[in-house]
C-alpha cells in the first residue's frame, strides 16, 4: 500500500505492507489525515519514530470485531495502553508507562492508506461532521483538555500566548467558557481567524505585568514560559501547552514567592472535541491552508513548515 | 533599645532607636523570637534588607489602639499590605504588590527589644501555648499553607522531601490528613523527631520512579525539584516549597507529557497553626534546638548556620 515512511528522511513509498491488526484492533481505510507540529518534530528526529508518522486522522472501519463500527467513519484516540498497568485501570492510558502512540512511538500512523487501531480508540464521526472538520478532533481535544483540567470561569481574565495551530484552537475553546479573553500572536492572517469571532487579539503584548488569572503558553518557544510568567498574577495558573526543545532559564522562586500553579496540559478526550464539531460551537474550516494527495506527502511537510501556514491535510484517495 | 542590625555585617546595638508606631500600628515587646533559614540568607544580602532582621516572633502589646489587645501576648502577620489595592481588598494582602515585610523587606523585624505592627496583623496567643512554641507559629502557617492548596486525601501517597526545620513542620502537618507519608531526609537526628511521631523516614530515595500522588519540595537545594520530579506520578503534584539562590536546569517539558501540576507555596494564616499549637495536634518542643540572649544575637546565628541545628530562639530578657 502507499505510505510516507520516515526512515533516513521521509519517503513516498507503493509497496508498503497492509498492516495486519492485532488482538481486538480494527484495520482502518484512511480517508484524511492532518500534519501537525509533532509530525515535523517527528521528522526532525523527535522520540526518534521511525515508520509511518501521522495522528490526526478520518478513516473508515474495514474489518473490526465489533460489528457497530463496521464501514463507519472513524477518529481515533491515540494512545495504546497495555490495559493492565494502575494508569490503564483508572482510565487514564494516556499516561500507561508502556504505551505506544500513533505515528509518534512504536505505532506506524496515519500517512498511508491503511492503520490499525484498537477498537476501544475509535470514536464514529456524526454525519453532519465533515472529514476536513473531524480531522482536528485530536489537536481540538487537546484544547479541550484545558478545561478539563483547570476551572476556567466566566469572570476570569484569560491570556493565549501563540497563534499557531494549537494557540487558535485553544483560543477557540476557551472563548466558549465565557471568560474574558486575550489572544497574541505574531502573524495577523492567524489572528485574523479569532478576530472574525470577535475575540481580542494583540500582535504584541502591551499588558500589564501579572495582569492576568490564568495565562496559556502554546508559543512552542523558549521564551514562552518566561513571558507567561510575567503575565500571571499571584495565585494565578500558568498552562503549559507545548514542549520545546530548547528553553530559556526558568526562574522557579518567582513560582513559589507569587504561589503561581503550572499545569502541565497534553492529550484530551475525545468526546468534547466529537461534540463541540457537531453542535458547531468550534468552526474549525478556516484554519485549513492547504489539502495535498498523498504522492505530494513531502512536499506537503515542506509547505506545513512555511511560515504562516495553518492546517495541511493529506487526501488519500 | 537593643537590637541585631544588619548594616555592613550583623551588628548588636544597644543605642538603637524605640520604633515608633505609624498609623494603626502597635508598639509590641519583644519576648522571644526565632532565626529561620530566610534570616541566614538575609544577611547574605537576600532582598537587600538593611536593618533589624526577624520575623518568628512572641511579644506583648505595650501601646494599641485596640483595647482588647493592650498587655496581650501576640504573634504577628509579617505581611504588610497597602491596604487599598486588588490584592489587601480580596484578603490576600500576602500578595500585595506594595507589601513591606517585616524583617525582611522594608521593616524592622523582630531581632530588637521592640517592633511594631498594624494591628490587623496581630494574633493572641491561647493561654496554654507557650512562647517557645507560639514562636512556631509562622512557619507552621507556612506547612498548613500546603494544605490550603492542594487537597490531600488520605489515601493519596505524598513525600516530603527534606528535613531541615520546614520539612519536618510540612511533615509532622501533612500527617495529620491521614495520608500514607513518607518524608526523605540527610540528617538522622532530625528524622528521628518525625520517626518518633511513627511518620516513615528515608535517608535515601530508594523510591520507584513517579510513585507518589504528592511529593513537596523543602530540600532548599538546586537538585530539589528534578528530585521531586522523579518521584512524582503522572497527572500528580509537585509542591515546590523553597526558594533557591541557584537551580539546576528545569526541564519542563516532562512537566507537559506527564500533565503534572506544580504548585508554589509561601506563607500561610496564622489561624490554623495556632489552633493546631493550643489542641496539641503539632508538637513543635523537639524542633528547639537551643536560646541565646539578644546580647549574644552574632553567636546565635552562627550556631543556627551549623549542620543540624534546627531552631535557634533569641530571648530578649
Amino acid at each position: 500500500v502507499r505510505a510516507l515512511v520516515f526512515q533516513d528522511g521521509l519517503q513516498f513509498r507503493t509497496d508498503y505492507p497492509l498492516p495486519r491488526p492485532g488482538y481486538n484492533e480494527a484495520l482502518i481505510r484512511v480517508l484524511v489525515a492532518g500534519i501537525c507540529g509533532t509530525d515535523l518534530e517527528v521528522i526532525r528526529g523527535y522520540m526518534t519514530f521511525h515508520g509511518v508518522p501521522g495522528h490526526e486522522f478520518v478513516g473508515v472501519v474495514e474489518e473490526c470485531g465489533e460489528e457497530g463500527l463496521q464501514g463507519k467513519r472513524v477518529v481515533g484516540e491515540i494512545n495504546l495502553g497495555c490495559g493492565v498497568c494502575a494508569y490503564c485501570l483508572k482510565r487514564m492510558r494516556n499516561h500507561c508507562p508502556n504505551r505506544s502512540v500513533l505515528g509518534i512511538l512504536n505505532k506506524d500512523g496515519a500517512f498511508a492508506d491503511y492503520l490499525t487501531l484498537p477498537v476501544r480508540n475509535l470514536r464514529p464521526v456524526p454525519e453532519t461532521v465533515t472529514e476536513e472538520e473531524a480531522v482536528f478532533v485530536e489537536p481540538l481535544a487537546a484544547a479541550f483538555e484545558i478545561i478539563q483540567q483547570v476551572s476556567i470561569r466566566p469572570q476570569d481574565r484569560v491570556c493565549v500566548l501563540g497563534d499557531g495551530r494549537l494557540g487558535l484552537l485553544v483560543g477557540l475553546v476557551l472563548s466558549l467558557t465565557g471568560c474574558s479573553l486575550s489572544v497574541v500572536g505574531k502573524h495577523e492572517t492567524k489572528l485574523a481567524i479569532l478576530e472574525k469571532r470577535r475575540i481580542p487579539v494583540f500582535m504584541q503584548s502591551n499588558f500589564a505585568e501579572k495582569e492576568f488569572d490564568i495565562v496559556v503558553d502554546c508559543t512552542g518557544s523558549g521564551s514562552g514560559f518566561e513571558t507567561a510568567r510575567q503575565l500571571v498574577r499571584p495565585r494565578g495558573t500558568l498552562v503549559l501547552k507545548s514542549t520545546v526543545a530548547q528553553r530559556n532559564g526558568v526562574d522557579l522562586n518567582s513560582l513559589v514567592i507569587d504561589e503561581i500553579t503550572v499545569v502541565g496540559s497534553r492529550c484530551g478526550d475525545f468526546g468534547s472535541a466529537l461534540r463541540a464539531l457537531n453542535e458547531g460551537t468550534v468552526d474549525v474550516t478556516p484554519m485549513i491552508s492547504r489539502s495535498f494527495p498523498l504522492e505530494e506527502g513531502i512536499k506537503a511537510f515542506d509547505y506545513a513548515a512555511s511560515p504562516g501556514v495553518l492546517k495541511v491535510i493529506l487526501k488519500m484517495l
